[in-house]
């Protein structure tokens, strides 16, 4: 169950998280910047082209928001906010691999500069920094939460794959897919925060469950505003080349002309056919 | 210093390594084949195409060894030995990918099958099952050594595509590329042995030692091999289209045309052009 609340509400506006958690972010910043550096130039390019191009850092604010909440005193959540915001950069440096993208945040994708190539392994070399970063913190139990994510981030991406080529796809497999490629990590980065100060299991779970929650309405909402973004002629051309429209399912979500939903204990499906309506599903910053 | 030993001799086959390792192995491959299991029926089948068409199994088997000759008596070694083989398993998944290979050990290359999106993010996957195991093994410090070992790796790796495009590239250099996308998991798959059993940081400095120098012999032969291997032909066709062919220097030590090397303090650089002698940097099964 939830409590719907306007975004538009100034009191609630992410200005108080960005303020509540600034100076630590000043740190991690400072991390991500050091731990890009290598003697070979092509990795802190690559790195630094797609961690400056204006993300928003919500995931590791996340992991900074909840260790503070939770009263830990500590500075190992600076680092996993870092290795958090490390694993988000290589997923999407695969990501833009994966779909052939040519844009990410207003600039040209790593790849169209680059080259696949070095796309696929510079986010190598971050996800063995991430790792690295959690390792020096040394809590076991926030490795296991965020390499349990690592596995599961990368279990959504294939499920999609999969998912794309099929138009029978359910509302649940597309919403297993969401929660793995996108609401996995904002759900381990906000987990991490209360495992970090050795909280009670069900702190760690009701902190899991917000970032769960949140990852899944982020990913809705930002494909909803890239999907009203797009020209309808480019729209339609990606529908009609429908080889690479993903999660034929999602449009019922986002426009009023959905098909009905006829449940079932195996999952909705849906009676869906490839509509003109443009998809999107693409990662969000 | 080293002492160069006959591969051929019967007394220093393989074969005693295999024979003592056995009952470990067996536990190995069945972990390696449970760690595989999703409900994404893509993994799996990428997984396993790759993990059952015949690799050596040499990196697990150094864990295992290592571990056994330093006392080890407990579990863990097991899990780390699956950990070193998803590690090595998701780095050629990424490698076919880099080099647009279309074969590897004798068949198909994933990539050419499942396609390249498919071969990168079930890269993903093993590479986050295989920090998965290492954290359930619980030891900070195999974690240290195999986390490093990930960025090291990777960064070998864009290494590697940085002097592809340079003629110029140094001896130094390329031993530098051949420690990093190769040798360095060798090193570390030995130096967790120890580690997992807290023996003295000297000898889990000697055994990262030979696993070091045995994986850049290792490379060395199997690229020689791969070179005698190749088609006349194809090998001058290659050089030819050099774009593909990989470090220019390669071949000095390999045939006895090598140019002459005039040492510097900087680096031994070779008075190197391209060569009809045939040019193979491939990472080996």
């Amino acid at each position: 169950m939830a409590v719907v609340i306007p975004f538009e509400s100034p009191s609630l506006s992410i200005g108080r998280l960005i303020d509540l958690v600034a100076p630590d972010m000043d740190r991690v910043n400072a991390t991500i910047l050091s731990r890009t550096g290598s003697e070979v130039t092509m990795i802190p390019e690559i790195a630094n082209h797609l961690i400056t191009s204006g993300g928003k850092r919500l995931r590791p604010m996340l992991t900074l928001a909840m260790a503070r909440l939770m009263g830990y005193a500590g500075d190992g959540h600076v680092k996993l906010a870092a290795a958090v915001e490390f694993m988000h950069t290589a997923t999407l440096l695969h990501d833009d691999v994966v779909d052939e993208s040519e844009m990410r945040r207003g600039r040209l994708a790593a790849r169209m500069v680059w080259g696949n190539e070095a796309s696929v392994l510079v986010g190598d070399f971050l996800l063995g920094q991430a790792f690295k970063m959690m390792v020096e913190v040394g809590s076991l139990r926030a490795l296991e939460i965020l390499s349990t994510a690592a596995a599961i981030i990368a279990e959504g991406e294939v499920m999609q794959l999969a998912a794309a080529k099929n138009t029978a796809t359910t509302e649940d497999e597309y919403l297993s897919v969401i929660r793995g490629k996108t609401a996995e990590l904002f759900a381990a980065a906000c987990e991490v925060g209360p495992a970090l100060g050795s909280r009670p299991k069900d702190e760690q779970s009701a902190c899991r469950s917000f970032g769960m929650n949140l990852g899944i309405a982020f990913q809705l909402v930002t494909t909803r505003s890239t999907t009203a973004a797009r020209p309808r002629s480019s729209a339609r051309m990606l529908v009609t080349t429908s080889v690479r429209a993903r999660s034929p399912c999602l449009w019922c979500y986002l426009t009023a002309a959905a098909p009905r939903v006829s449940a079932s204990s195996g999952g909705a499906r849906w009676r869906t056919a490839m509509s003109p309506t443009p998809i999107s599903n693409r990662r969000s910053r």
